[in-house]
């Protein structure tokens, strides 16, 4: 059976998927931090879900890469998986083609917000450059579009971060994917960001309004998406075993 | 006997420490983590030091909060100890005045590129603030200058990143104290960040050619602090066994 292990930010961006997949919570990592996980069973996939957890004192959800590298690491070292979907909205560029509530996979994931000029490969360190190539092909197979998922602490875009994101050529913006890639590098394990827009960023409105009223169309059609996904992994699951 | 982990990002910063208090290198932590471990006794203190380890593929030393909170996580983990002292270079601010190799001791620990304005609690979370009540008394006790560091990805300073910097009136910018002090939080465990000036953000130089010049006057001064606050926290333990 094909172990997948499915890592969610937000216990929002989570609940939809929990539920349709039936999955229960367990506790199998240490109480001290933040992270909760779910499992279950879809299909002939056996799944577990992670996501960051919430912050004691101020009660929101840890968002973020210093949350999301400590949830991944607690996940592989866990349930050592066989792929890692790393599920989440994300933010997208209007004048580059993308719609609220089109969901992409990343065909390349990278960094934006650390910029190491210190000579020799820091500046390569710091962008980081994680290709998933296990990903380009699903995406194909699901008929889904790829995009450069950059990574940053900052749910705002200061004019730094923007002229850096404007690099790319299909830009998904969020907060954890090249955290989680990096540590999926480390235990050799192949990664899927599949992200579904919730603001257009070259847009008037605010990133916090936009993400506020767009999550739910966001949310239901990455669960679609999602489910696309998990079935084409069981059928690849069903295959290789015949 | 007191148990005290260091964590130091790079093998530079801490090769100093490693040779003054003649660590040897062990195997704590799995071989699939980057993380490197030291450990040996100094006077009555157990001592464990961790770095962040290097990039497999780009030969650079893993700086940064992602790599932070993997050490600082497994670091706690593996190691339980009674405190932990981050120490490494930093950035200050001369009109603020700070001099190269001014050595200070955190009272207070925040990320700077931490922007949520996604309501409720979202901008408290993203800046973080880590009192570190020990932390001032020792400083105190060692006659050291206290600071609020302030940590991001960033080696330069974006328009966006100074602005947030100068709101606080001492500033140690460095790259990884916020992690530590977050996963710190979580395992209840009291932290010192003990950080050494290498460059001075206001001046005509660049951060990296400031660095690079300046990194053997603040290591050594950093080394003379922590020896000294390794001693005060020796001096503490017998008088609280006796």
């Amino acid at each position: 059976m094909k172990r997948i292990t499915m890592i969610v930010a937000m216990k929002q961006e989570a609940a939809p998927l929990i539920e349709q997949l039936g999955l229960t919570e367990t506790s199998d990592i240490s109480p001290i931090l933040p992270c909760k996980t779910f499992a279950g069973q879809y299909k002939n996939l056996s799944i577990n879900l992670v996501i960051n957890g919430s912050d004691p004192l101020l009660g929101v959800e840890n968002v973020g890469t210093q949350p999301a590298t400590l949830a991944a690491h607690e996940a592989l070292r866990n349930f050592a998986p066989d792929l890692v979907i790393n599920a989440g909205t994300c933010g997208a560029f209007a004048e580059k083609g993308s719609k609220i509530g089109d969901v992409y996979i990343g065909e390349r994931i990278r960094f934006f917000d650390r910029r190491i000029p210190l000579g020799g490969n820091y500046e390569a360190y710091g962008h980081g450059n994680y290709r998933c190539e296990s990903a380009i092909e699903l995406a194909e197979q699901l008929g889904l579009p790829t995009s450069t998922v950059c990574t940053g602490n900052s749910l705002d875009m200061s004019p730094t971060d923007e002229a850096i994101l404007r690099e790319e050529e299909i830009v998904n913006k969020e907060m954890e994917a090249a955290a989680i890639a990096w540590i999926a590098s480390h235990y050799k394990t192949p990664l899927v960001a599949i992200k579904s827009v919730t603001d257009l960023m070259d847009s008037e409105h605010s990133t916090a309004d936009e993400f506020a009223a767009n999550l739910a169309l966001a949310s239901k059609n990455l669960q679609e998406e999602v489910l696309r996904l998990l079935d084409l992994l069981a059928l690849q699951s069903d295959t290789a075993a015949a």
